[in-house]
Parts: C-alpha cells; structure tokens; sequence
C-alpha cells in the first residue's frame, strides 16, 4: 500500500465500497413492484426483518404505518436521479437545531438540499438519529454467528431489488426507535413508545427512493423482542400539509 | 433514468462519489510530509482555515492540541489499508452509549472494529458528534457567495496531499465543538469552553490516516468567530494509556 517514495497508492480506494450486502434474505427480490413504483394509495407490506424501496415522487407523501405499535423502521432517501445525494442525519441536524425531526422539520441531504417535510406523526414523536442502522457486525458483537438478518443489508437488498446500488449505508432515520439520552450524554436502549396504528408522513421535496426495513433486532429490547412488519403507502396529495395546518390551528 | 419496464438503469450509481473537493486552498498541497508520515514527537502545525492528514501506526498515539483553546478540530480516521473503512460516530455511540466521547471510550469504525482509544482529555471534554462537517453547501446557506473554507473540503485535499481518496465525507469528530442539547433535543451553537494548549490523546487500535481540518467556520460563534490553527503530534509510547491509568487512580 506503500510506495517507495513513502506515498499511498492510488489504489487504495479500491476496496471503499460497501454497497454489497453480506448475505441474503427475501428482500433481494421482492420489490413492492418493479422498479419500487406504487400505485397511489396502496398499501404496502414491509415484512418483518425485511426492507423494501419505494418511489416517491416530489410532492408525494409516504406514509409509514407501525400496525403493531413495537416496531422500529430504519428509514433512508435517496436523490432518484443521483444516489450520491442522500438523507443526512448529521446535515438534518445542523439544518433543524434538533436531534430528534419534529413535524414542521425539513429533513435535508447531504448536500444540505431539502428531501422530506415532516408532514405528520401520531405517535408520540420518539425517534432517534443517534445509531448507525444494525449490520452483521453488530450481531456478531452480540453473539450471533450464524447470518442475522439486519438493517443494513435489507438498505443494500431493497435498493438491489429495484435495480439501484449505493455505495455507503448512510446513518438512518430510526423512526419509533426510543433511545433516550441523559444531561451528560449517556443512552439507553427501550422498546418504542408508539400506539398500534400510529403513522408517520413525510412529503417529499425532490424524486426520492426511500428505504425502509422492518428492523430484525431480537436480542435486545428495541422491538421488544418480538420483529414485526410495517406497512407504506405512497399518496399522490401533500396529505401532511393538511395534517401540518390542522396541527398549527389546534396549537 | 427510468427504462422501458419501470426500473431504474444501472448506472443511477455513477454520480454516487462525493470525493472530489469543490475548491481549494493550500490545504491540497501542503501535506506534514511525503506520504504524511509524522517524525514521532514532532509538532505539525494545522494552519487556521486547513486541514492535514497524519499516518498513525497501531499503538501509536496522536495527541491534537488547541493552542488558543477556541478552535473546533474536526476530526476523521480512515484505515490505511481499506479507506472504505472509517472511523464513525453513528456506529461508536452504539458502542459506547455515549453522545459525546470520554476517555476510556473505544471508537469505532463502520463495521464496529475498535479504531481510536480516547486515552487523555486535559480539556473539560465538551465535544460533538451530532454535527456535519461545514462544507460549501453551509457557507451558501449562511449567505456566501464566494468559495469558503471548510472542512469537507480541507478533508478531501488533506488526502488528496498525501494520495489518497475518499468517496465521501463520513461525519466527523468535532473536537471541542460546544454544542449543548435539551431533553427535549433542541440544541445550541456555543464557543468552545477548551482553555489555551489544552488537547486530547487517542491511540490508534490500526493502522490509520488520520485527518484533522482546523474548522474555518467564522459565521457563527462556534469558533469564536475567529479561526485560528491546532497542532498535532505522533507518539511512539501508549501515552494515553499511562494518563488513563492515571486517572483511574485519582477517580
């Protein structure tokens, strides 16, 4: 890797990717529909420990649903038109001065552009931004040395089922996922707090992908131990602004 | 982008790479040294506005210093023999259950292997991990119109001065960023509380490139408005290990 002349090789960035996933699960090939285009108003089964990606059109709104009320949703976006430009959580903070999105809140990409409004939320707002989405490495670490289904590898799957490759997991939006943080920094892991039924919407401010996975945690006590699926709608009205004004008029 | 049959071409990846810096400075030009390997026990200046990047053997130890104690360090490590692997703080606060980083932490990298141990701290240990690396999307936003320094920038010519390439910017290690939050995750843009010469000790768990861009942010107050240089230095001794033993002694 090093020259004579003491310098790297140029080649050491060969091996940066990490687009592949590192082992398989139904989500590989099983898009909502070819090429992740829904049908408006139709709903959407993420199964348990699986992902799925889904297209949704500037000024569409998703709507992802937690029929269980236990489950945690790893959530990304990409630019359709150039994978490069993703969902940034360190960039969403800097934009929103918070650490958890609120509704009202522009969720914006890595090049500081806006991708999602926050439209509505009717759980009580807990999510997290703080964990990177669970990989094999993180279920090696907690013992498990078989394959374990996982939050990055359905990202890298559900993108792989509608023909389209990243080459990074960006940090996810983990929606419902109840990681409270003290004064000093310390964190705790708990099961969410959200409702049976409890939905989330976001608009979307360009094409976007948008990935989510049902998240296979069941070790520790995120999903309370028990994977579930969710569901996703893609809704041709900017339903959230509605949603946004009606929550402004109440307050 | 989208073919005949609805799904998207291949190619939708080809525009994925974020390593190319949109500007320059002398950061691009001015590595430490051949290669950025360090003499160890020598001082290497990172000048105010710059970034530079520093080779750091495994179990050697890299101590950063802020000689005015009001200048934000961000801060990355890459390993050297797969720049696909990087240090990264979505993955260290799950390895920790810590927001901001203290000594005796392990950070680590995207596939959760240690990289750095924080091994001595003379500041208050006011850090971040929440923020992204300025960059010239940022500096739009704050309403310039010219090229501005900054640290996604000085990161990309860091290791394009020493031969190397990233594909992106991983969020960074904002050493001394004073960023407090709420319990209801709202947060602040504050000055560093560091005091003059005071500095933090990490030891390389691999063999790393480290980089580390004197922020150049001079809009808000989080330097306090005047970007000023850091040094840093290579050790042979775990001298951190020595300081932790310290303190564990004294606590």
């Amino acid at each position: 890797m090093t020259t004579a002349d003491g310098t790297f090789g140029a080649a050491a960035c060969s091996t940066c990717d990490n687009g592949a996933p590192l082992g398989l699960n139904p989500t590989a090939d099983h898009p909502i529909a070819p090429g992740g285009i829904p049908n408006p108003g139709a709903t959407y089964v993420v199964p348990a420990r699986q992902g799925r990606a889904v297209r949704v059109r500037r000024g569409q709104t998703v709507c992802i649903i937690n029929p269980h009320g236990t489950q945690v949703g790893d959530a990304w976006a990409l630019n359709t038109d150039d994978l490069g430009e993703y969902l940034s959580m360190p960039h969403t903070r800097a934009a929103t001065d918070h650490l958890i999105p609120r509704v009202g809140d522009v969720l914006v990409s890595n090049r500081r552009r806006p991708m999602l409004r926050f439209s509505a939320d009717t759980s009580p707002g807990v999510h997290d931004t703080q964990m990177a989405a669970c990989d094999l490495y993180r279920y090696r670490g907690l013992g498990v040395a078989d394959y374990h289904d996982n939050c990055a590898d359905n990202f890298r799957m559900a993108l792989q089922a509608v023909g389209l490759r990243a080459q990074d997991v960006p940090a996810p939006l983990n929606l419902w996922m109840n990681i409270p943080f003290q004064p000093d920094g310390s964190v705790a892991w708990l099961p969410p707090v959200s409702n049976p039924g409890d939905h989330v919407m976001f608009t979307a401010c360009m094409d976007l992908v948008v990935v989510l996975s049902a998240c296979p945690q069941d070790i520790i006590a995120i999903n309370n131990r028990k994977p579930m699926e969710l569901h996703v709608q893609v809704l041709d009205a900017d339903v959230g602004a509605a949603s946004s004004k009606e929550k402004e008029r109440s307050t």
